[in-house]
């Protein structure tokens, strides 16, 4: 939940003055996304997002998440595509924040996904993968296994007051994981963060992906890995292999997986799962109780990382026999 | 700044199935409204404000609210229209709250008032009296002089930790108020509390009139007061008389004072800083540090309530002699 900035009427008006997007004719702040100030802008032509980039995003990354997102859209990906102003930028300021406008996307996130929506998921990342090939600009995972250690380290006073047994358990985890992790998978831009909350659908027909913020360079099967541990797992945190399966062979119906991938999706789901959990205990050791963000619960992680270790075979996942 | 209450995708759509406002688009929490939890709500036909109701509105008044609104709406008054369901109700249940769909109104509320949005305060509030004057339901002032009192009473022990005196400030003005307060000024319905947040400009004119939820049946001039001050304020509390010209002329070009009401102005006007500093006063006191609203500083309110305590005469509010 956020609008952590205000912005005045005045102070809108004149910033769209910049831009070629018609006049404004109203503006609410929303409660999505938790980085970032988001107003959702009527004017008479269209609606728009206005985004004021909050301290938790790093400045220097802006160039690279705002011309992703522009080459994403001329290649056909349904995402906000920012809006550039009369002198050709797609950053300004306003409120003294870095300011962006990008397309506002209709669609709604589904709170529980069916196996069809994994399916429409599944494809909708291939095709992501595919879009992002050529794309120019680079910048490295944060969140890759070098940051597991560190956040290791930063929670590892705190983590037996989460559940006893937790430092032990994710220590012996890192070690196995950051040892293994494979680094000649084939790699490109990936989403990173493509949790439900960040894919809409209209009528149960996928219409658009948002919040690119955590996107980066990194092997395209880790970021499937990423999927199935946000889609595939039920509220009672049971794996369903109905909604992987379907998750899958949509993905390999557009960009078929290498055996190199094939092999690793245990270990990446498994390493997938230590990053969330890594950064969600992170957020519930330093949360402060009056922080407008209510951090989310790691206990979730914790048994998506026990169900990853148990797992022997990628077909656990869904994947056919090869 | 709200959203207290989450709606689900599939628990809205099945709500707007009871009514004839097209297909679901997407819809967003907005920030705006801190009583109640509001989402704006796209459909393929238009744009509509869902408000789901939260413990501090009175079920009881819902009815009143909601046909006020569709009654202003019907003569004129650009406000926030309920749809009706299917069923002709205009409030239903959802996510265990009672919920209602009004329409959503364009513009955006003006952050530094300029004598001529006063004027056109002053008009819209005396179309709303005119329009209001053949609406057959009718409410109470909860907030009214007997209130006063009481809240003077809840306040006293923690009055002077806000400022030094206040206590016996508030005490000696409560007692004058009281005693002299009139009963007998032409009444009706009016919207008490017309601040800048709750009035929509489009390029300067005024698009619209919202949040009736203190609407009642009071005294035409108070209203009046209420928006004197409210709007006739500079930032260092200084009353500005050149705003205040234009809001009461506006408003008498359409609704012409009675000499009672012209001599009551002064009074009134002291009530109503009265009325709004032991509101904020007690939200100050009685707001918990981790609470999503933040309560607004009394302090604005004692130099109002001293600034018409100095008061002598109507005309010191820019009114004619009479």
């Amino acid at each position: 939940m956020a609008v952590y900035t205000e912005v005045s009427d005045v102070a809108l008006k004149g910033f769209l003055t910049n831009y070629d997007i018609g006049t404004l004719r109203s503006f609410n702040g929303i409660t999505e996304g938790v980085e970032n100030t988001n107003y959702l802008v009527h004017t008479d032509i269209h609606s728009y997002i206005l985004t004021l980039y909050e301290r938790r995003v790093d400045k220097n990354d802006l160039p690279f998440f705002l011309k992703l997102l522009e080459h994403l859209a001329a290649h056909s990906i349904s995402c906000p595509t920012p809006i550039k102003s009369k002198n050709g930028q797609m950053l300004g300021e306003l409120s003294g924040k870095p300011a962006t406008i990008v397309s506002y996307l209709e669609g709604s996130w589904v709170r529980r996904p069916s196996p069809h929506h994994c399916h429409e998921v599944g494809a909708a990342l291939a095709q992501l993968h595919l879009a992002g090939s050529d794309f120019k600009m680079t910048r490295a995972n944060a969140l890759g296994p070098a940051s597991w250690t560190e956040l290791g380290r930063d929670t590892a006073n705190h983590a037996d007051t989460v559940t006893p047994g937790l430092r032990t358990e994710i220590a012996a985890d890192l070690d196995n994981l950051v040892r293994a992790w494979p680094i000649d998978l084939p790699a490109g831009i990936i989403h990173a963060d493509l949790f439900p909350d960040n894919v809409f659908f209209i009528d149960d027909q996928l219409s658009g992906l948002i919040d690119f913020y955590f996107a980066c360079h990194d092997a395209f099967a880790y970021d499937i890995s990423i999927c199935l541990n946000a889609w595939c797992f039920e509220p009672d945190n049971a794996f369903n292999i109905t909604k992987a399966r379907q998750l899958l062979r949509a993905y390999e119906n557009i960009r078929p997986l290498s055996r190199a991938e094939y092999d690793a999706i245990p270990l990446l789901s498994h390493g997938a799962a230590m990053r969330f959990l890594l950064t969600r205990l992170y957020d519930w050791i330093n949360t402060t109780p009056n922080a407008l963000v209510k951090p989310k619960d790691p206990a979730e992680y914790i048994r998506k990382l026990r169900f990853h270790r148990s797992v022997t075979s990628p077909t656990e996942y869904g994947l056919d026999e090869r």
